[in-house]
């Protein structure tokens, strides 16, 4: 146990970091009832030292200079809420060069460099602590860790991204298209001004890469992964898919087979409307893990925001006072692995899929389209076909498969496109049938 | 940390000793691999040593002595999972005088001798954990302790008891009376043979106690908690509410109002249809925790039987031998608060209430049971006539109230009872409105 009281210093002063510092100013008290840890605000450093925030510091907290922290032997424990990825590295690099423990909620930094950090963390014998990392206020780093190690994780499905399922969400309950449903969001704070990571399926994989390095024991990268975004879905597939029962979410999915090879995506995934996942609305998280002994268990909150990271920010703090952190990092078993599993090519997944022909109002369509779906091994679980003729005569058919390969629907796509009566290349998203743990 | 390996004792080697045994001896080298411990299991103590188990222990290790445990300096945590009170009771003691680290899923122990037990733990210097001891598989117990310590806790509301929700789903569901809907349960194992101290609303209160007593910090007892369980529930009431778009839960429910007064209950509980909590059917658990900076999170899984609870049971030996259960212990904040704080007596709680009255099919009905509603200050909210007559010439009459005293509602029913035109007292269900957490 470090000494009380334990001494913090904050690099990022910005949404997050603003949280943190009312919490720590705020509930010291409380906290300390709470835990018997006294916790102290020693330094804030941020480049701009002017601009307002949300909470008021004492006189002489806030600095531009990050050697107020390094330089301070009395400082125990650094928070990096910078983000971003060369600075944000160089500034763990620093504080662990210093004797600080580490405390980070960038979730890029450890998907692309989360090896070279821990190990180099352990070598200082300091440790990162990340709960803010994924999802936010849910403990669900502290779960995966700590509730759940007698598992063998089979899987996990996880609506990560809290910008995407507002949009998602939006579209669904309200009708609207992407880029209304885009800004909409972006009004209401929900999406930044340059959404790009969020909608394009990057942030979603950074957690995932990290959540799933926790499940399954190996570190993993955004390289391991196949990454899809929501930035292309149209409001014509959400609503055809609800007439059928589904809902459009983005998932992060990370499954083991029973030979360890791991299937590791981030994709548009139609689920069915009575799956727990499919009533997550709006801004919030969920992560469904699935273990050979606990069966499914689910976690759900607020992923993203100024008080709800910032209490996952606060956890890890105390967990480090407690020594427990310093524990749980030196026991992690994607360091000890060195080497790496096998990861499935995403063309050799199996899934069902929903597909949407624009088709030529002609007689033989349906023949031709069923023929070449037929010759690809893909068998039609339903369709749908509304009466009434669409944009350059044209008619949209839904159909939903069985089971079957990615590459086989690779390459019914590929021909279906070259088909005469086919107006464009064929829409096709996943449909994925989440486990049920029943009675 | 303790000495790798780690060797462990098990007391009672029922069901869920069955699955603790039983991942002790597949998974030893798998977790190895996820946390670097090495666990064994060193004796298996039972009085019962000839009944066939679903775990085949390596010879010698059954034994119905616990003085094998006791007197085996090599042994560093013994796991209690006998049940019930005096010999639990007399095994935690030995257990730590013998200087064993105790591991256990009763909660009724916990609930009524937490504060002994703890106390005299602190003393030997060990600790007990617990997370098997409220829902099951679901971390929650790690989730309080070390995700959350940065929030005031503003509420709680859980569903803690599976078997309670197996049959008010079955009920719901199929339209099942409570006898069938209970020894249909029986059938299926959700229910034990003697199911008093889970539809009583026991065995969710001994639960509520300890969660309440992490999240608010101070040791709770069942004396603080008000208790009512399901036996009495008649189908119609859940049929009429579903009309209302009500789903009939046994919910768990701990609050802290803003001067720190606490309200703990367990009671039946209707809650609208669109409540996440709503959707929990059958075995399953969940607990929704509030929180100042977190908002609403959320926890599901299964809640009881061998591999769920097994699974808590094998995170806890993990954890202490990280020897982070130790510290946890120690810096639990109802250890170090002395002073309980003030209880709300139920009668003072506010609430909206589901009322059913059989009224006689006369004129002036309506006026009457309105005046008395209306002379305690009770404002209907919602009601329900069919036309048909029922028994007795009576008809059912259901009325929903805007939020009131519940020694109003006493007062009410006390009086409506005595009219000459309703045929008996009064059904009352109350309606919970679960706060939403927005955006």
């Amino acid at each position: 146990m470090l000494n009380n009281p334990i001494r913090i210093g904050l690099v990022g002063f910005g949404t997050v970091g603003s949280g943190v510092a009312r919490l720590l100013l705020e509930q010291t008290d409380a906290i300390y009832q709470r835990t018997g840890m006294r916790l102290e605000l020693a330094c804030v450093v941020d480049k701009d030292t002017n601009t307002k925030r949300p909470v008021q510091l004492p006189p002489g907290l806030l600095t531009s200079d990050l050697g107020r922290i390094l330089n301070d032997p009395t400082i125990q424990i650094g928070i990096e809420l910078v983000g971003g990825l060369a600075f944000a590295k160089q500034v763990h690099e620093q504080l662990l060069s210093a004797g600080k423990h580490v405390i980070t909620a960038n979730k890029a930094l450890l998907a692309e460099y989360g090896r070279e950090l821990f190990t180099f963390a352990k070598k200082q014998q300091k440790c990162i602590a990340f709960e803010g990392s994924c999802a936010g206020g849910i403990p669900i780093i502290s779960a995966l860790r700590t509730g759940l190690p007698a598992n063998r994780i089979t899987s996990l499905y996880g609506i990560l991204n809290g910008t995407c399922n507002y949009i998602l969400t939006n579209m669904t309950q309200k009708g609207l298209d992407f880029p209304t449903a885009l800004s909409q969001a972006q009004q209401k704070g929900y999406a930044e001004a340059d959404p790009t990571l969020d909608i394009n399926g990057t942030d979603s994989a950074h957690k995932l890469a990290i959540l799933a390095s926790l499940a399954f024991g190996y570190q993993f990268t955004t390289k391991d992964i196949s990454i899809e975004g929501i930035d292309n879905i149209q409001i014509e597939d959400i609503t055809n898919a609800q007439e059928m029962g589904y809902v459009l979410k983005l998932l992060a999915i990370g499954q083991a087979d029973q030979q360890g090879a791991i299937s590791l995506r981030v994709h548009p995934s139609l689920i069915h409307e009575d799956t727990p996942l499919a009533r997550v609305g709006g801004p919030f998280n969920t992560l469904s893990v699935f273990g050979h002994a606990v069966g499914n268990t689910m976690f759900f909150g607020r992923g993203a925001g100024m008080m709800p990271t910032a209490s996952a920010v606060v956890a890890d703090i105390i967990e480090i006072a407690l020594g427990n952190s310093q524990r749980l990092f030196d026991s992690m078993p994607m360091l000890r692995n060195n080497q790496h599993p096998t990861i499935q090519n995403i063309d050799d997944i199996t899934s069902r899929y929903y597909i949407r022909l624009m088709a030529k109002d002609v007689p033989g369509v349906t023949a031709k389209y069923a023929q070449v779906l037929g010759m690809h091994n893909i068998s039609i679980s339903g369709a749908i076909q509304h009466e009434g003729i669409g944009p350059n005569n044209t008619v949209p058919v839904i159909v939903t498969t069985h089971p079957t390969q990615q590459k086989n629907i690779n390459a019914a796509l590929d021909e279906l496109s070259k088909l005469d009566v086919i107006g464009s290349r064929p829409i096709c998203i996943r449909i994925v049938e989440i486990p049920e743990d029943k009675d």
